[in-house]
């Protein structure tokens, strides 16, 4: 693993901290020079708590949560549930902050669904997903009584089956589908042959199958239909185009089977801006989208509105975070790049390495003056690949300031490691001029306490 | 993410687990058709102390470290250390090992140095790394008078230089220089720029330079160099060229500066046998090579034989360490592929999604027939990427078997993460028939132990 290729004759793009518009936090503000957010500077919470530093906007969490709620139970006339996805990013605090709200909860480990009993998550509300889930963490779910359990293969339907048959329940279960349509970021693909491990296949009747398996098996009742057809999507309308094959798939097993499905669970994926180039959708426009194309398409294929549930993740938390790191050193390798090392990396951000990532940056303490300088932001891990923005503007940087990446909200803390043995961050959430950190820094102690 | 491109008419290759050969532990062997490793049977282990499990082959390690440091005293007229690289694979046991057969330790964080601290690991034989030690860390290191820094930049330099200064010390260090040369798995290339967040470059006379700097700065000794030209390196010649560029540096600096250095350190990257096609090299071979190209490259430039230290990391500890599975579903995707899902996956060892690394796997409990199905191997986590082995051979999976993945031994419980609320494995050393549990496995209260 190496970084991307060099860029060197890359020019900043001179953008003001501000102009990166839907990349920041809701409540960011430059004031005094410095970044502010939920108006705390950021620059004097780094420098108190330490960094590497995550900080959560917790105005912009509550408002997009509440925007999500309101926005579905607005556009659809039947029962909705908007289910956080908990594998963007989980700790207690967030479970509270949902729970609050009136969302559901989309766990997909046993830990995670142990964190929501952690703090008394109501169990109805939790649906688990997950495409091998183990026998043990069947048992906690199905003992727990949780809402709803996913079903994602035919092993898994007779495991459920089994074990609440040993436990004398009956347990809700959706199958999960998949629908044949996969989205990319502007458009969506019809797949013909579907290479995913996770679901069943629409193809040579697979899906259907698993349907009349699930309505035979004892202990299980089929209340519902999951897909979920990509992630970072910008292409509503491929979101029209599943819930088109999802529907059509509910009027045969009406037709077929006498048995009407009573929800349909979209999943997550509307795509956030990462960048400033970024023009992602509103969550008022998703939910437009998914709703109407429920509606219709159920008038279309003649079947009762299902309850509708979707499932956001980094929609609701990537923007709200950001990660503040240190500059501890410059180089300039001449005719190449310049690079400025910050006390983190893919330790805490691993998505660069992994995907290739793009993020926006900037000098917290120089927020009011223009990106004027390219740099690669390059981590502190003994690995040649461990970046986490490439060539990108900034402010020109120096040792001792503050770096901050934007819109880590999301699958950074919940994909961190201790790689190299670097402690994981403490985790703040900000608001009316309020600091408190919620998660606090991993200790030395903390990461060899498993030895014996 | 996704999986690799799907291979529909691969043919198992029908080897048998001993056909496997140096990928495997080095005490391996089957017995009434399990997998035994350190005289234990791992089938029993596995479903005795729970999945995924991580386990080392304790006389593998121990007669690789005690190869290593005899190796190296054998083929070199001058004092030799050889220094585990600790983040490879690290918990207190591995540290204690190290120490008991006279190693020296590579540590390049606070929190790897933490753990030698905790196991009383000798001090001054800890050599300390990393491109953006924290002031904090560098510290931590002086005060402790660990025996060495490498040090990675100016800015660095200055610091170590003011810190020993407070501490009234003189601080020994070595330059890591980037030599212009570097290893991919068959041959090297001469870069001409070094496009890498490592080290002084030789170009520009940076490095040269930076030795001055490194003379002139006060409570700082400079001891030695250091280089690191790749990882998983099949080519040994690639070694002998950076020595030569390395000796005729430090031939230049006796000649420009009248200063002898007095060590050499050759960094890692001896590769190993992920697959049963590789064909690495032995340590004694690397040895010699190492060892034969610095005496002949000294004769040639004329200067006195250098204290020599190598830093292996995965050529001591990846293919002692083992990770066993179970099998939870199976799905069998018409023309394109058949999955086994287990119980790990990108949580536990991120490398084929990070790098797409290859492995070798078998059943465990049917460890005496021939591979002779195709299956992908995919881990828990809801991520279409997430798996161990793409489209490999293996024995028929059946649900409820113990799959093991070899050479897993470097760089995957090092990068961990709880993606999925995933708690880590615990890792077991077996040696003459004992298994014993030497870090525990991660509990669901761990995983949110930090939230407040």
């Amino acid at each position: 693993m190496s970084l991307p290729a060099p860029n060197p004759t890359k020019q900043a793009d001179g953008l003001t901290t501000m102009d990166l518009g839907a990349v920041l936090p809701q409540t960011a503000e430059v004031k005094d020079g410095h970044l502010h957010v939920g108006g705390v500077d950021m620059v004097k919470l780094a420098r108190r708590e330490g960094t590497a530093l995550i900080v959560f906007d917790e105005a912009d969490l509550r408002t997009r949560m509440t925007q999500y709620v309101e926005a579905f139970a607005d556009c659809y006339p039947a029962p909705t549930h908007v289910a956080y996805a908990s594998k963007a990013f989980l700790n207690k605090e967030v479970v509270r902050m949902a729970n609050e709200l009136g969302m559901s909860l989309d766990v997909s480990g046993g830990g995670e669904f142990a964190c929501a009993q952690a703090v008394d998550f109501p169990v109805e509300r939790v649906i688990v997903h997950g495409n091998n889930k183990t026998p043990q963490e069947l048992e906690e779910a199905i003992s727990a009584q949780v809402g709803c359990i996913v079903v994602d293969s035919s092993d898994e339907l007779a495991r459920i089956s089994r074990l609440a048959g040993e436990m004398g329940v009956t347990q809700s279960v959706y199958l999960r589908v998949t629908p044949g349509v996969e989205a990319d970021t502007h458009e969506y693909i019809r797949t013909g042959c579907e290479d995913s491990k996770f679901g069943f296949t629409m193809k040579d009747d697979i899906a259907f199958a698993a349907v009349r398996d699930a309505l035979a098996a004892p202990n299980v009742r089929l209340t519902g239909l999951h897909c979920h057809i990509g992630s970072q999507i910008f292409a509503l309308h491929s979101f029209r185009e599943a819930v088109k094959v999802m529907v059509d798939f509910m009027a045969r097993i009406k037709a077929e089977l006498g048995y009407e499905i009573d929800e349909l669970d979209l999943g997550g994926g509307l795509g956030i801006a990462y960048m400033s180039t970024d023009a992602p959708s509103t969550i008022r426009e998703f939910a437009e989208m998914t709703c109407g194309s429920v509606k219709e398409a159920c008038e279309e294929a003649g079947v009762k509105l299902p309850v509708l549930s979707v499932e956001p993740g980094r929609s609701l938390v990537a923007n709200a975070g950001i990660t503040l790191y240190t500059v501890g050193t410059l180089k300039h390798l001449e005719g190449i790049r310049n690079i400025a090392a910050i006390d983190g990396g893919m330790s805490d951000n691993i998505r660069p390495a992994l995907y290739g990532s793009e993020y926006e940056a900037i000098i917290a303490n120089k927020a009011d003056q223009p990106r004027n300088a390219v740099y690669t932001l390059v981590g502190k891990h003994c690995e040649s690949g461990d970046y986490v923005v490439a060539d990108g503007s900034i402010q020109q940087p120096e040792v001792g300031d503050v770096a901050c990446v934007f819109a880590t909200g999301a699958y950074c803390t919940t994909m961190a490691s201790t790689y190299n043995g670097n402690p994981r961050p403490a985790i703040v959430f900000v608001r009316d001029g309020q600091a408190r950190v919620v998660t606090r820094r991993e200790t030395y102690a903390d990461l060899w306490a498993r030895d014996l």
